[in-house]
């Protein structure tokens, strides 16, 4: 019998796919969790996934498949989240199995909307998990580019960095490099605050400013995201690292990024309703520039300088002119 | 009479274009040098520059146009040079008029090859001019979007920031925004290595690596010019700032870039020799990585950590084959 630890991954999307695939390089086995009963069985008759990299083939007889999350929860050693944070807190309510001794990184960028926690935070407060039994997987990588099999760089974050190296160890490949951090609140974070100044590039980009603006945009977001990932949990860290800058520009320059997509939509004068309606994928950034804005304001005098932020706070959510609220910025950026 | 300083634009490429077009926003007349008579006497006759940025109309009698470099220089106070770094040596040679008393402001961002020096350096060196009446103007700024008179930011850098602010001054309008800097070593080392990893991330892509991996290479990239600029000149400096990082990701994410492109082809498997024969334009950057790398083998055991510089320079200079170098570069990324 194998001594190797057991991984299930729970989401059904491109990025818990392309982490399956990763974890198939190197293991015999491994547990995949999904909702819909239809997408399991096309992977089981046809060998790849539907709806998401779908030219990705797997061999079935290496994964175990289910659609009942109690089912992969006993299973595991290690769990791996990859469902948009909006969905959490539904797909946790399902459980009755116990997360005692389990092992939980999250592959979501994003935070939990019910509880406007993080992801690790969320399982931390509402399932006392151990915070040296969690950990995060970050990028810089689109999933797509994992199809290819085009070389990425990952971090593997956690405060036990031997857990983030067992994480490392089944994700690598000749494809996957992966990196051991211990900053797992400031890569969830920076994960997670990418995704808004994503927006934020959208709505220049849907307003008409060009690539010089996004330039300075980019420069202005990694600082302001350095000021406030230190308030949240101050230590030695790199901002310029790929986990941080990397992560930012791998989404804040793709014109897939449905971030990006949905920001381009408001700045070309759509609502937020009715570019949410027309998105069929949920923008993680929309929640998050609630919770990051939040979050921020309840620092009363020790928040952290957020123009970008703000900016995108007001028109998402307090219904102001997108055109009229970028111009302010502009003023505030260098 | 106006009391405003004269300012004289050396050259007719894009970037002189541009801030030809700029300075016409704030003054009444605007000296441009350029060598050839025939695009002179377009513009006189058209209003445009036959050859960069056509759609930027000028109102003639606002300039002061000459192919005479002399009668430029004697004119002017301040004199912005914009010209490829490679022609500045040429250009400099017709020079009988004096340059003493005058204030330089360069505009070019590369490495005058026959000194080996940047281009303040070279007029200090070899002009006498005073560090005090030396400064840089930096982008992230496509000349192309100030002709569309999308919003940018400049930075405008010299060790008197009093000069710097005068530039500012005519230079700033409804579509500029300048910000002042006294890091003129800093911001023109930035605006030429930012060249050579322009140049890294059109091999990469020549290569086939994809968006995850060009994240990697830019986050790994500011990090090395960082460790590069504090070594050439050690002083508190922001790195993330724009003149430093957006330079860098308006540069390296550009499409139109030269430096990109013949990257690109070098990735494809042209040789630098057929690759520079089908640019017309010059790729500053296959200047600047020799300098660069040069520059850094001077300093011994001083020298800062440069693994994308020295990639690049052994691909360029040392012939080695661009698919086994970045294989092992990738090794020395994280």
């Amino acid at each position: 019998m194998s001594s190797k630890p057991k991984f299930a991954v729970i989401g059904g999307g491109s990025w818990a796919t392309a982490i399956v695939k990763m974890l198939c390089e190197n293991l015999e086995e491994v547990g995949w969790y999904m909702r819909s009963p239809y997408a399991l069985e096309h992977i089981k008759q046809q060998q790849h996934n539907p709806n998401y990299l779908s030219s990705v083939e797997f061999n079935v007889s290496q994964l175990k498949l289910s659609n009942d999350i109690n089912e992969m929860v006993e299973y595991a050693d290690y769990l791996i989240f990859a469902i948009p944070s909006a969905f959490v807190h539904a797909e946790l309510e399902k459980l009755t199995a116990s997360l005692k001794g389990k092992i939980i990184f999250s592959a979501i960028k994003g935070i939990v909307p019910e509880t406007s926690l993080i992801v690790g935070d969320h399982f931390f407060t509402h399932y006392k998990i151990p915070f040296n039994d969690i950990g995060v997987i970050t990028g810089p990588c689109h999933a797509e580019e994992v199809a290819l099999e085009r070389l990425s760089y990952l971090t593997i974050a956690s405060a036990d960095t031997q857990k983030a190296e067992t994480v490392a160890k089944y994700l690598r490949s000749d494809y996957i490099k992966c990196s051991i951090s211990d900053d797992v609140i400031g890569t969830e974070y920076a994960a997670m605050l990418k995704n808004i100044y994503a927006l934020a590039a959208g709505i220049a980009h849907g307003l008409g400013y060009g690539d010089n603006f996004q330039s300075v945009l980019m420069s202005n977001a990694i600082r302001e995201m350095k000021r406030y990932v230190k308030k949240v949990h101050k230590m030695k860290r790199d901002i310029n690292g790929s986990a941080y800058l990397g992560d930012l520009l791998v989404t804040g320059y793709s014109v897939f990024s449905r971030n990006r997509m949905f920001g381009n939509m408001i700045g070309k004068g759509y609502t937020v309703k009715s570019a949410q309606m027309e998105m069929s994928m949920i923008a993680e950034g929309y929640y998050a520039t609630k919770s990051a804005y939040e979050l921020n304001q309840l620092k009363k005098n020790k928040k952290a300088k957020t123009p970008i932020i703000n900016a995108v706070y007001s028109i998402l959510y307090e219904n102001k002119d997108p055109k009229k609220v970028f111009k302010k910025l502009t003023e505030k950026l260098n």
